[in-house]
């Protein structure tokens, strides 16, 4: 996939804003979360591994999210009708981020999607990127909630080529903890007094 | 350690608001965690190995925050000055955390002192229940990345026993769970509207 293959993916955007987010309070997210540069090289390995895979890995997270009604709910219209488009163009992106989680430096320039794919969740930016009439916000709860069944379901992809169980780790935490130093950041348009 | 004699810990106490959450959101909230019974059952297995491990998984936790400035800044005046007397009494209230996230039904009355829990994390509520001079609140991203610190170094504790692997992950799995789980709920009070 192209990046310009992709509508509504801003990555490299120099549009975009760049975050409100420091270079400290990112350093200061990485320590709290023991995220090291091994954890950066876990990450490279992880995606030669995922990178064939990214459309089976989407199957499994479309398949969780469409086979639970309150999570449809969110890609459907305000009177509960799912939006085959929206669900379809949403799943471009998701296959872009799983790349870029596993293969780009955490700067200035993804510091700036970050916040891009955090206000996207928020009433202030859901669903113009796609231009569609859905419910106003992803609630913050299920960003949270989302931590585990994201971290929980790739593994058995990691462990799909046979790699040795204490590779299969390094790399699955090294997953866990950047799926949950994106969520972290993604909440910040939620309240930013407290965040 | 009996109820009464951690200071400032109200589990069952029968003052405490009922939560603004749902029985349905909670249940909504479990689903998208794959929160299952046999998690549930996990969790009380843990309890019978983490029982006598508590005061050293505190050490732990301790040593992580102490260890780094920016944490230890949450205990401390906001001249940044640490408060010995605030982390001391919060520790055994974490104890009794640990027990009642592998024991207790997840019930009104748990949900209770969980949005109590939360509130005591923001501008409302911080500081009061130990009578401290300290920072206004803990940042929200704060909570969400502790999910990981929280959930990894619980693991050579279940594993302390001998249990299988098999067994060692059906736990740590639950513990990641119902501590997303718990992390989701305490954020309600940091923005009610798009929680």
């Amino acid at each position: 996939m192209s990046a310009s293959a992709v509508a509504g993916y801003r990555f490299d955007d120099a549009d975009l804003p760049a975050s409100p987010v420091t270079q400290e309070e990112l350093d200061h997210l990485r320590t709290t979360l023991l995220f090291s540069e091994a954890d950066e090289r876990a990450l490279r390995r992880a995606w030669e591994i995922l990178r064939d895979q990214v459309e089976q890995i989407l199957d499994v997270w479309y398949g969780f999210v469409g086979s639970h009604p309150h999570l449809v709910a969110y890609f459907s219209t305000p009177e509960g009708e799912p939006i085959a488009g929206y669900l379809a163009a949403v799943r471009p992106r998701f296959g872009k981020w799983i790349e870029d989680t596993c293969t780009r430096a955490y700067d200035e320039t993804w510091l700036a999607y970050q916040e891009e794919i955090g206000l996207r969740h928020t009433p202030a930016r859901k669903n113009r990127t796609d231009g569609v009439r859905s419910v106003s916000h992803i609630p913050l709860r299920y960003l949270i909630a989302f931590i585990h069944p994201i971290t929980a379901t790739i593994r058995p992809f990691l462990a799909a080529q046979g790699h040795s169980q204490e590779e299969i780790e390094a790399m699955h935490q090294a997953w866990f903890k950047a799926v949950t130093l994106q969520v972290a950041l993604w909440t910040r348009p939620y309240g930013p007094a407290t965040w």
